[in-house]
């Protein structure tokens, strides 16, 4: 999408070095982070410079092709490929984007047979994957917007936008599609403690497309509904087990449960490379418990412009941090895909 | 309830002078702010300097105390009361007890036939409000009790501790009184964005009486629910429809919906100063909309140990902030009061 008029995808790769847009500082600074080897483009999969189903995964894609260009010409190179898709695979344990591309890519390069072969492969085979990533977002884009009416209120989670993956994003490449086609689309983005990245991401977003939209704490989601001011909820995904269950960030369940109690449409849009067959359902789906820190402080920018944080809670204090949970797929009124709009439990048909 | 070793309570009234610990600055500093009259105690009180139903409405009666110290010897006492009256009313719009305690001061004063007398009617009235508030959440904290089992892990939403009250609390007084008699009791305190009364008040006050607990984010209580972690929520109220309708911080309809999910009990614990017989239902409960900037920023201390605020938004970020929702009576297994447990649609028979 464009920022300050040019065009920029959230991660691609020039030569070995992968580049990405620093999500750390969004909104706050626009600017773009080098990794140079694939250590330090695990490194930032796990400390979230990049984050979001799509662009972790195209991420890991991009961090395996670096294993390959990196793995030692003289050496065991196949052995280099295996450990190098392990670091990547051990950064996030909940979107299965990430094992996805990783798979993907390590399959391709072990393919290749020679070491040559296997890195033209790999950084072929992670390019198609960013590349379709991209494509498949912007279809569910095209899917999407056929769901959203003319004056629609959008309650969106957490980011699913084009930063959460290469290009458009899931749950708000509808919203794009349909206010570029001319409807009028209003989006209420609930905040997403503890990472903010609905107050951050998701409205730096809206606002850079133009977006009519307010942030809403994640608490006023269930009081706007029973009031009547939202039509439908689009959400992302981090990883559909076979059975249509749900994982996404967390809050995702909450606010699945108050659309149910108002009969309001709950959509989760996802690209089928979201979805894991060998998942049969989301009590199986690990849940990252990450740092108490991320509850117990906010991070922001001071009123003389740094970008800080603050401690919200007593010193002491203790917190837990589950940082998804999962939405039932009773829950779901469909899951949007770049196939079109399917059934949370009818996803073996579309494999 | 004590601090560092002294006994205190949320607000209190000497001479003239009403006196009150400073809740813009708990967790981080303990002081107590000091309202030479009526016009600086309705300030407090629309700054939430002090907040919390049983505690404004304390804070209201003195305030009128105030007023009635005030009133002019000479002049016309009684519309500088009635004037006082609309002065303390019009800072907040939602809490019941607030309009309790002024009504009452009120009719007492006006009642006294002469200034003198109206003088030392409002400062009795007031004192006595403030005495029956401390009074009603010890008892709400007794009858509250039995229904915690040892072991319990309790939910609890913003802060309905001692600091919303006079002293005890009402949601967490039940918390307490049974963590005193040796139940083993373990809270889950929602942060409750944005204002974070449970990041800061709620771990504050579970802190200094010892109770162990953890702050999660708004979003994670549907996802502790889900997996068998949290045994009953309890919450405060900030005003009662006569219908058992229950107006609370922001939030607390999307916890009702999630505990009915799970089938797990869901309690109101307010003293009767907090039903409204003349409101019919929840609908007709006003809900204030305050500042987007509560929205926008979070405020803490940050490294250096300043009380700052960080913005989370980008610039020119639009929010919503409405700051109570209504739970509907069917989502409530129970109100806990001075006088017992009631259920929500039975509430005409207490009164």
């Amino acid at each position: 999408m464009r920022v300050e008029g040019r065009q920029y995808r959230t991660v691609w790769i020039e030569g070995a070095l992968v580049r990405m847009i620093n999500q750390h500082l969004i909104p706050h600074r626009f600017e773009i982070v080098d990794l140079s080897d694939h250590r330090e483009t695990a490194r930032a999969i796990r400390d979230m410079v990049v984050r979001g189903a799509g662009a972790i995964g195209a991420t890991a894609g991009y961090g395996m092709a670096q294993v390959a260009l990196e793995a030692p010409a003289g050496g065991d190179w196949r052995s280099y490929l295996e450990q190098g898709a392990q670091t990547l695979q051990a950064t996030r344990p909940t979107a299965q984007n990430l094992f996805y591309a990783v798979r993907r890519v390590l399959a391709a390069a072990q393919a290749g047979g020679t070491l040559a072969k296997a890195r033209q492969a790999a950084v072929r085979e992670a390019q198609a994957i960013a590349d379709e990533d991209a494509a498949w977002c912007e279809a569910i884009g095209q899917h999407g917007a056929a769901l959203i009416p003319d004056g629609a209120r959008v309650l969106t989670h957490c980011n699913a936008g084009w930063l959460a993956f290469v290009d458009w994003g899931s749950a708000l490449a509808p919203v794009y599609v349909a206010h570029r086609a001319g409807k009028r689309v209003f989006v209420y983005a609930d905040e997403t403690r503890p990472r903010s990245q609905g107050a951050t991401l998701t409205a730096w977003e809206l606002q850079g497309e133009g977006v009519p939209y307010a942030i809403i704490a994640d608490n006023a989601a269930g009081h706007l509904m029973q009031r009547g001011e939202v039509d439908l909820v689009i959400v992302g995904s981090d990883r559909i087990a076979a059975n249509g269950d749900v994982a996404n960030k967390i809050g995702t369940y909450e606010k699945a449960l108050c659309a149910r109690a108002h009969g309001i449409p709950f959509y989760v849009a996802a690209p089928t490379s979201t979805i894991d067959m060998e998942c049969p359902s989301g009590d199986r789906i690990p849940i990252e418990e990450r740092d108490q820190d991320e509850v117990l402080y906010a991070h922001g920018r001071d009123d003389e412009g740094r970008l800080t944080r603050v401690r919200l809670a007593p010193a002491g204090a203790q917190a837990r941090n589950p940082a998804f949970d999962v939405t039932p797929r009773d829950l779901v009124s469909g899951i949007i895909t770049q196939r079109g709009l399917i059934a949370p439990d009818r996803l073996a048909e579309l494999l």
